[in-house]
């Protein structure tokens, strides 16, 4: 599967209410993939992928992602065999934007921190960070 | 609260690990923004907020955005009453998205097309769109 096998964009009737995957890459070719944990519904991480990795995600049900910092082709945990199975993959309306539901092998750790999610710490209502209440979802 | 008040980007150890909340907004000055569902974790939009955005949804505790097709700030569900009340709002790791545990008002509508989501198609394997198996996810 390769970029020309994404359907065309076609009228926003099409895009809403069709059939034909359509994503809408942005000028530098991503779209950004939203992981959730399938169990409990946390989100882990916010991704991007490109048209490659968006193919290979759905061909192999395994997460693939473009990494912006290493510039490369990025099949996360591939190094700490944390790999993303996906159980359930949905794009929104306008089909500029992805969520993955998954289940984490491994350790079950998806942030390069060691922590569970990568969203480990809320904002407050002073705009300040503070670790999550919940425990599981603290930097270890 | 402006985009002043926010701190400035700091050490790779002080984003990750620290408590000051210094968002890194891309080239457009936006940040995305996962929205879900803080009763099922269901993920209803993905959304985008420049730093006005950022700091009116932190002050009032209801979501607003920045629309990139109309090109204004968005109070989301001003028109339709459907707001975003922000149970817990997060950011991750590298601090470069944010994540809205919301609960919505009125008719408990995201999407504008009448869903509950915007999210409200499965990507199968083949690579083509399909409606959810649970018919609170469908499109009306």
């Amino acid at each position: 599967m390769s970029r020309s096998t994404f359907a065309p964009r076609g009228s926003v009737a099409e895009i809403e209410q069709g059939t034909a995957f359509a994503p809408k890459l942005d000028e530098a070719g991503l779209i950004p993939a939203i992981v959730t944990d399938e169990a409990d519904g946390t989100v882990l991480m916010l991704a991007w992928m490109n048209a490659e990795a968006l193919a290979l995600t759905i061909e192999t049900r395994i997460g693939h992602f473009w990494t912006r910092s290493r510039n490369r082709l990025w099949k996360k945990g591939e190094e700490s065999g944390n790999l993303l199975d996906v159980i359930e993959m949905r794009t929104d309306c306008d089909q500029d934007a992805i969520w993955l539901r998954v289940r984490v092998r491994g350790a079950g750790v998806a942030c390069h921190t060691g922590a569970r999610t990568c969203f480990y710490r809320a904002i407050g209502p002073a705009g300040t960070l503070g670790p999550m209440a919940d425990a599981k979802d603290r930097r270890p």
